[in-house]
């Protein structure tokens, strides 16, 4: 198998075809040809170096020995290479050490490395929003001292929030900060469900860690933010004494065990020295304008993770033989035939290549959406993307990774027996894919979050224009011949959910809050399944043309018959089939799933905690 | 915590106001004192030698040296406890040393065990099939050797299907069995995927074992079943020589480590003898006559795990306490709640609920439906019972085991960030629940079965016969007061369930063929979604009038002011929410892709291979 992350044919489609890239001068250098020599590099890096290291995260993992945590040996060699081929600041601005690519173009760089080892890449998530926080808000000294050389990868970034008695209620932590005479801060108190909050792949953990101030407000208004090395810096940049941050424990987990999940108590054994980063008090502000990009970054991992399922169960399901054809019946002369033969099978394929594609394009779009930001002049459309990159980001985290393990779980599936075996690779994806729907806020927390913020932000206005990027993908559809009854469908789907987007946030600021929220996740999911057929509306209303011009008609029963070995005729009558799939098959799904909400069963606000039941 | 596996109240629910027992001589002794005794004596084993092994399955595992196998220390007492309390046999005849007890009753004891270790008890689900097979198609010499010590745990089971080349494929087996001249058979091939094929609880293990006799026709009328134990056993029931069953190779497995998934080879290094179980060449007819139970058992594990998991979520949430409940708004002064008070965490757990007591009603339902066939004169109800036992199987095996991972990943996802960690039971049951969907019979088998045979057999009748036990709830329904938006909700789904399932039917015979299995399984989907709204408006029927007369009201808020500390008034009114909300809010779904079958999109038949994409 030449490599089984990604389909590249699908990559450059939405790369170059669908999505495209941002055209601007700051990304002039980045034409068709670089594009494609980066994404060839990405993936040759992804499949020879970090993919070898897959199974030996799972297996050998992290140990943890008198606080040092050790990672396998082959993710030294990884990182290594990763960093001098200088991926970890790729859309990062020149200044800072970065190359300055488009985001679209990082994202399908990071789709081959983050799909070869989701639990190494996030080695490199946890460094890269370390690093943006220090470019965001880092005082002159702490730019100097640390940036680059996070940006770099010679050292690494974590993020402290989570205590334990502070999970999702961030604004509970207890960590200590106190004021001493040179400005800094001593800090004190323990962080629990630290990625790589220890280990050995850098010289040196910068980390941010969120506290209180000795007399700073209750709650989340009196969190400030702290740069606390693993290591003092000396003026010089050179490493000073061990800073008293003692990885205590790792966690024993389900999967991403080559990812160091730790325990860090700082100040315990020593005093423990941090930096204010930022405004005193405003640490949560700081740590919520890198949320959208670390939510992203699991959503990539998530997607990534499902396209690699898919791509093995594709692969396997293609080469292994058993059983005959449905159709054989009775003819005894009749051969076995591979498993993507039969209609149960085939189903679950492309289940799993919609979903895939899905991710793929809407990850691009929304990648694209920050290019967008970043480059242009015109402040309404700055305004209306930065909102709509908002908007879209608990679909990103949350309804993307909750689509993620079932993926994965289809991708055990089709294996049979094997696949609930280590032998392959299907049943480590799944476990790994897990987590995707717990960090960085739970799926429910990002329901919460569309529900309770973004259907609501700008007077409801941001959510209005992320409607009518969808309806003007329908209206460019209704152009392109063919695609009548896809544009139908979706278009009855929208105004149906545009209903109830409405009568759901008329819920939540009534007396019936209690209510809107219980229908909080399933709200997120039908989001999500409007913006999966828009997405694939989209990629129809590409490939449509295409796939005419090449074989002369859509009709499935004739382009069947007519691609014969025209692989790009091929490919578009799979972007057609996804589309087909998805909006007739799976989209009708949601409908149910609307009238519930609109319904609005008051069953989960009714039912009293002794109702649950006893032992 | 006193017991995170079952909820006692709504076992005996079940158990005595909803499914009921069989009235019949044979089950004389098992009055309900007695049947709650047994269930207690079950629910005590589970919890105090059962529960203790279920972290050391995951952790120690099985382990092969030198071709023995070494299951987890703490194993063994818990296998010499439940052999000596008979409850490997407890629903067989006494005549075979069982103890005769109501299959309903074995449902309540085994949800308990089960549901401690699912592992462990596949050594039971196993041993148990075994002994069934030797009941049913022993002669006399293999019943007096082999029966009684495997009914009684003393000697274990297993069965041999699977090898390299055949998995669901099963006629393609290779194993081959050579006439001896005393009547016996040298066995030679290799196994894969035996559970409990190799394991130091019992002193020998019998195999059955399917193989193809020289000269048999091809596929599966060419097969025939052996009974080939671990050591030879003489006339006297002694031990004799070891027969070359070697393991090879245990399997590493996302879960179950608690049961030894072997690789067998028989008669690789020395002569392995097996002596013929049933007629030559009726092998398949003999398992098929077995899968029922095994399939069941496998809807058992799925549903015991999933209760458990719900148990343990319950707990969890009723006692973690973050965050303010979300009423709270600025009042700095609220405090923390529980998590249960959170409307996300909430709509979990009764999704949770919901599913769990669905399994639950089901399961005793069907093993109702075995007592009756077991005890009944009226030859119709018999023969219609047994059939709906046929039609019911793939829903047991297949939606339960479904919705058990949907189940065991909500409960992962209740404990937040703790969830994914070693810590807690809720990530094992998770990776636990995985297999039950692959093995006895992947579920896209079962969806297959389902549409391919249990629709159309006895000429459509016996459907028509399952679909009238719904009606009847329905009407039952009817007199009752305070059902009337539900039972007609019931009634609308089933009415359009009806015309879909005619259509696939049709469709199946038809030259769409093709297209109606690549629906299989979201018929079997929609089937058990229609199944579980029966069970809940059942539950329903059963609890209004009892809430009514406790509460005055059925109405959700009346009666929520209203139950006070009335646990039994609590424990109705949580019956009826969960039909509530079953009914109201997860059964709609099942509409759109009722639809969409009835559309029947033909994306699935009409993709091409080479369009899956490539690398």
């Amino acid at each position: 198998m030449a490599q089984p992350i990604a389909d590249r044919r699908d990559v450059d489609f939405v790369l170059h075809e669908q999505i495209g890239t941002v055209d601007h001068e700051l990304f002039e250098q980045f034409n068709k040809k670089t594009v494609n020599l980066i994404v060839s590099e990405a993936r040759k890096l992804a499949i020879k170096e970090i993919l070898p290291t897959f199974k030996d995260g799972d297996e050998i993992g992290c140990t943890l020995e008198n606080g040092k945590v050790t990672t396998p040996q082959s993710f030294k060699r990884a990182w290594k290479l990763f960093c001098e081929g200088e991926w970890l600041a790729m859309c990062d601005d020149p200044e800072v050490g970065g190359q300055g690519m488009p985001k679209t173009v990082g994202c399908a760089a990071l789709e081959y490395m983050v799909g070869a080892n989701s639990a190494f890449m996030l080695y490199y998530g946890m460094t890269h929003g370390a690093s943006k926080l220090v470019e965001a808000f880092g005082n002159e000294t702490q730019k100097k001292l640390y940036m680059k050389k996070m940006f770099a990868g010679q050292w690494g970034g974590t993020m402290l929030l989570t205590e334990p008695e502070a999970g999702s209620d961030v604004g509970a932590l207890t960590t200590a900060a106190t004021l001493n005479d040179d400005g800094t801060y001593t800090i004190q108190g323990t962080k629990i469900f630290i990625s790589a909050g220890e280990h050995d792949l850098c010289d040196n953990i910068i980390h941010p860690v969120l506290a209180r101030i000795e007399g700073a407000p209750a709650g989340t208004r009196g969190i400030s933010l702290f740069l606390v090395p693993k290591y003092l810096v000396n003026e010089d940049g050179s490493l000073g004494e061990f800073n008293n941050v003692v990885c205590t424990g790792l966690e024993e987990k389900m999967g991403i065990h080559g990812n160091a999940t730790c325990t860090l108590a700082l100040g315990d054994k020593g005093p423990c020295i941090g930096t204010l980063l930022g405004e005193e008090n405003k640490g949560m502000s700081a740590m919520f304008q890198m949320m959208n990009e670390s939510r992203a970054f699991v959503g990539v991992q998530g997607f990534a993770v499902a396209s690699a399922a898919y791509m093995n169960a594709l692969d396997y399901a293609r080469t292994r033989v058993q059983g005959r054809h449905l159709t054989a019946g009775k003819d005894a002369t009749a051969k076995n035939v591979t498993i993507i033969n039969h209609p149960d099978v085939k189903r679950q394929l492309l289940n799993m290549k919609v979903y895939t594609e899905g991710m793929r394009s809407l990850h691009y779009y929304y990648a694209k959406c920050e290019d967008i930001v970043h480059t242009t002049d015109d402040e309404a459309l700055k305004a209306n993307t930065a909102a709509l990159i908002e908007v879209l980001t608990p679909i990103v985290k949350g309804y993307i990774t909750d689509k993620a393990l079932e993926v994965c779980s289809h991708g055990v599936q089709v294996y049979g027996g094997y696949g609930y075996c280590k032998e392959f690779p299907a049943e480590q994806l799944m476990r790994d894919s897990r987590i995707f729907m717990i960090y960085e806020g739970t799926n429910g927390i990002q329901a919460m979050d569309l529900l309770g913020r973004k259907l609501s932000m700008n007077n409801g206005q941001s959510f209005v224009y992320f409607l009518d990027q969808i309806r003007k993908t329908i209206i460019e559809a209704q152009k392109i011949e063919g695609l009548e009854v896809l544009f139908e469908k979706v278009e009855l789907a929208l105004d149906r959910y545009d209903v109830v987007a409405y009568e759901i946030g008329a819920r939540a600021r009534s007396e019936k809050v209690l209510n809107a929220y219980a229908f909080a996740h399933p709200f997120l999911e039908i989001t999500g399944d409007i913006v999966f057929a828009w997405m694939h509306l989209w990629r129809a209303c590409v490939a449509a043309p295409k796939l005419a011009e090449k074989v002369g008609s859509l009709d499935p029963e004739a382009v069947a018959a007519k691609v014969g070995k025209n692989k790009e005729a091929a490919f578009y009558a799979g972007v057609m089939a996804s589309a087909r799939f998805f909006i007739n098959t799976l989209l009708p799904g949601s409908y149910g799933k609307m009238d519930a909400i609109l319904e609005g069963d008051s069953s989960v606000e009714d039912i009293l905690d002794v109702s649950f039941g006893s032992k």
